[in-house]
């Protein structure tokens, strides 16, 4: 998606060879008419497929969820919490994700009310890496006996294995923008 | 708003006299068509009011500031971080808030690059009950030197002291929906 690589390139901050800054329009400032720009661009992917809700993560999923699921005739949005007790509520799917860039295990959870048996899901994230939050989301899909339809990224890390991990598990990516490296102080798109 | 009543007294769920829960359309799983008409209804009651940029805080306020901001002419939306540790990170505003709900205080924190000089900033939250998350928002707006313009909220708890606090520091409050009692496993509004 040209207008978010542009965007990247104008307004991102690179720190060191591997993180990218996106905070001032992604994930702390967020620029709503770009997120209305990928909602249209996910509807154009996902043409034809049914898709019956959409599942995120907090916290910064939610916002470009919410704001995408208008474009797929205002399902629901559901966003899986994060947790550093381990939950035993029995109302709860829950999976063990681990963060790389906290170096912490979250136990993350969705109340079994909200991924029914059938439904046909779209998860959304911002930024595929390890694809550990990913595997957690589908796996509580699948807990759900609900169908994972496809990953949603807007910033994919090509050079790291998230995309491996989830096509692995059977589940297609789709990503608005894929770094190949990050160089000299620039990214370099795929 | 009587929309967003209808739904409560149909949808919400009741627990001993003083907890209301909607996770069912609002906090967890999420009716992006009813935040649009929140969004519709904030636009009107703020209406001839200019505003900059949109302030919430993780993770429930995210999707209800997002779709809100589409009616403001898409301004920004920032959303406040929650941190377990004290951050001294010169970079960020803080403000700490107690929250009452998990006995817990936190470290609220926005960058500084997103709160500037004389911008007119409204702050959006899902729930109005003591206060706090609230006030530590005012807070950071001041510190920014921005003017908060009100504080918007989707349901006021009114048997508690969050508005009589927020406008004790000069701020208007409006909420969508504002509970007298809950009493007999019923809603009773204002």
């Amino acid at each position: 998606m040209e207008l978010l690589k542009k965007k990247i390139r104008e307004e991102g901050k690179i720190i060191g060879d591997s993180i990218l800054k996106v905070d001032g329009f992604i994930n702390h400032q967020m620029d709503v008419r770009l997120f209305n720009e990928m909602g249209k661009e996910f509807k154009e992917r996902f043409k034809g497929e049914r898709i019956d809700k959409i599942l995120t993560i907090e916290a910064s999923g939610i916002g470009i969820a919410t704001i995408i699921a208008q474009y797929f005739d205002y399902v629901p949005v559901v966003f899986a919490k994060k947790s550093l007790a381990s939950n035993l509520d029995n109302e709860l799917y829950h999976s063990n994700v681990h963060s790389f860039t906290k170096n912490k295990d979250y136990d993350v959870v969705v109340s079994k009310r909200f991924i029914n048996k059938g439904e046909r899901i779209l998860i959304i994230d911002d930024f595929l890496a390890n694809g550990c939050a990913a595997c957690g989301l589908i796996d509580i899909v699948k807990q759900g006996e609900a169908e994972p339809v496809a990953v949603g990224i807007i910033i994919e890390k090509g050079f790291q294995p998230g995309r491996k991990v989830i096509e692995g598990l059977g589940v297609k990516v789709e990503s608005l923008a894929i770094i190949d490296k990050i160089e000299n102080g620039q990214v370099l798109f795929k």
